[in-house]
């Protein structure tokens, strides 16, 4: 039976020219890098550097911004909480928007619980920030924003370079959720004006295992965990070497390849938006059908159950996520899809297709001809 | 030149079986296990399963005791921090001894600014707490105790079944850091009595980024980080699914091989505890000589500097530790060595050789040989 992957937002394969790269820092350059007095440690020392150099300069930083977290949920939490506690004493106030990953929009309700007062920015029907709203939100109390830069339920990309000209004009810190970006759509730092932004290996065809989170040089940040000297002292325990090496290489080939794969991508994922109205009835797209991301594609079909489908897809070797792929805690509907106004008892119906680098038309042909059957 | 590496406390070289393992997790089967809908996140969470039975294997737990973490240090974080927040209604003092990891020590010194007691048990000049301190040390208000199974840089193995005994008997929750131990000699949590144990893959070759935390069935645990419903929540994250097939792979392997691995090392050592006072002059061991790790001999060496005998042994091909080599956040003289009386002048100076499965007789010859010279 033919396979084809189309849940890329959940996660992707490890390119094997990114695994080729890791292998050696198994069995062979398998130092500790805190170890560094001695060849295995140096080498080991080294080839983070450089690793670390390949990530900053796919997001047009410096390599000494960068922190390696191990997961981009880790990232989200370091910025979010780190950068609240370090500013507290400067007010005690965060916006974050409604369509925020888990792991923020809950370091928010834990931050509430701590003393912090949260304001949950409201998206439109398209899943839109509106950029008034940010700077009507902002007081003389707020100290940090966090605007996801693209969601990967609905893929929409939101305006963070318009956010990022406000935060910088109010002076208040600006973190981006960029794990549905970075490595996948141009991402450069210094235009889009954010202060912090976080990033994951697994988004661009990098290993599991390995994040980055990336900090304005001057920028002060509390650590979540205690220990070594590890990321200066930022993200404490024995770092990944293999991961990080994975995640460079990825890094640097999603730099080389990137325009190329979006202009195969978006044309696949524009006939899918043409075609799919047309192959099933009751079909409703959710987010903005061009702001969103190139290998996007997301909708509930009234009278269908999302999970259903997926499974049904599933026997055909097809893979795509339903709207609670993403493991929600609490088993709720998609705060995401309720926010743009989906009705409730659809939330947990609603179908992400994601395409990936090594997708083709076949593969589209191939999804809806099974969908029909 | 050849090449002899004896740091293993640092990090282990990852078995070839345990890669070959891990290989068709980047490439092939490299779903999200929560998504676990379709074939690739299915076979993504079978594999986390399977490894998860065989991590707990290892310890005599149950697999649904076992919380993943990606490193030892973020394990003992949740661990000590978790389970202060999730008793602090009970009591709020904590016990540890003085020679934990940072990982743990300076989670307790959070702690304190937070409100909780911590106490510090002393250790005596081989490195061992006194059982009797920790009973005497206990009182009321105390919901935790935190004492490492074996410390990295001295070797030295604690009394943890002694101590497990009296925690039971008072109701105190017993917190170790096994991360120098579990799959190095035998540790049965059952017979131990401890109620929650952190472990690394790292440290018996498995890969690094990917560790675990073993709590008993029924603590209660607050999670360090907010997001999804990974581990149970307790654990938010995306899963590296490689790291835990590796780890997985490592557990079953130091099970099967960990007596000949343990026969073959303690006479390594003991030849070592035996001949290098011979050969070097004003030789101090550290740590108790035979209540110690099997391949693990420290010591330090009047009128000499440890860094700069690592720097001279490497450019003979031989990789062994200073006590600095665990990278102390404030660069000051090793607690470890400060609380057995080392004087504070020589901690900086202080020798690990930690000697792997796969050394041999001919390492160790090569060692001292060119230690000589």
């Amino acid at each position: 039976m033919r396979k084809v992957y189309l849940d890329h937002m959940s996660t992707t394969p490890t390119d094997p020219r990114v695994v080729k790269e890791m292998l050696p820092f198994f069995t062979e350059n398998f130092g500790n890098p805190s170890s560094h007095l001695h060849e295995y440690g140096l080498k080991a020392k080294k080839a983070v550097d450089e690793s670390r150099a390949k990530v900053a300069d796919l997001i047009n930083v410096k390599p000494d911004e960068i922190i390696f977290t191990f997961t981009g949920s880790e990232a989200n939490n370091l910025a979010l909480r780190g950068l609240a506690l370090a500013n507290k004493n400067k007010g005690k106030h965060i916006i974050i928007s409604e369509i925020e990953h888990f792991s923020i929009l809950y370091t928010a309700r834990e931050l509430e619980k701590e003393g912090f007062r949260v304001s949950y920015l409201k998206v439109n029907k398209d899943g839109l920030v509106d950029t008034d709203d940010v700077a009507k939100t902002i007081t003389k109390d707020t100290i940090l924003i966090s605007i996801m830069h693209a969601n990967n339920e609905i893929g929409i990309i939101e305006p963070i370079k318009e956010i990022g000209k406000i935060t910088k004009e109010k002076d208040v810190i600006f973190h981006t959720d960029a794990i549905a970006t970075a490595g996948i759509i141009p991402v450069d730092v210094s235009e889009l004006g954010v202060d912090s932004l976080s990033t994951t290996s697994q988004s661009f065809y990098g290993p599991k295992g390995i994040a980055a989170l990336y900090l304005r040089e001057g920028i002060d940040i509390v650590s979540i965990m205690k220990g070594g000297a590890q990321e200066g002292g930022r993200r404490p325990g024995t770092d990944n070497i293999p991961g990080i090496v994975g995640m460079g290489k990825a890094a640097e080939l999603a730099k080389i390849e990137m325009k190329s794969r979006i202009e195969r991508l978006i044309p696949l994922r524009d006939k899918l938006i043409k075609e799919l109205p047309n192959r099933i009835k009751y079909l409703h797209f959710t987010g903005h059908l061009t702001k969103r991301l190139p290998g996007h594609v997301s909708f509930w079909i009234s009278f269908a159950e999302g999970e259903s489908l997926v499974l049904f897809l599933n026997y055909n070797g097809i893979a795509i996520a339903s709207g609670s792929a993403c493991s929600s805690p609490d088993l709720q509907a998609s705060h995401v899809l309720t926010a743009i106004g989906v009705p409730p008892d659809v939330c947990h119906g609603s179908i992400t297709v994601s395409l990936g680098k090594d997708n083709t038309e076949e593969d589209v042909d191939y999804f809806w001809t099974h969908y029909q059957r």
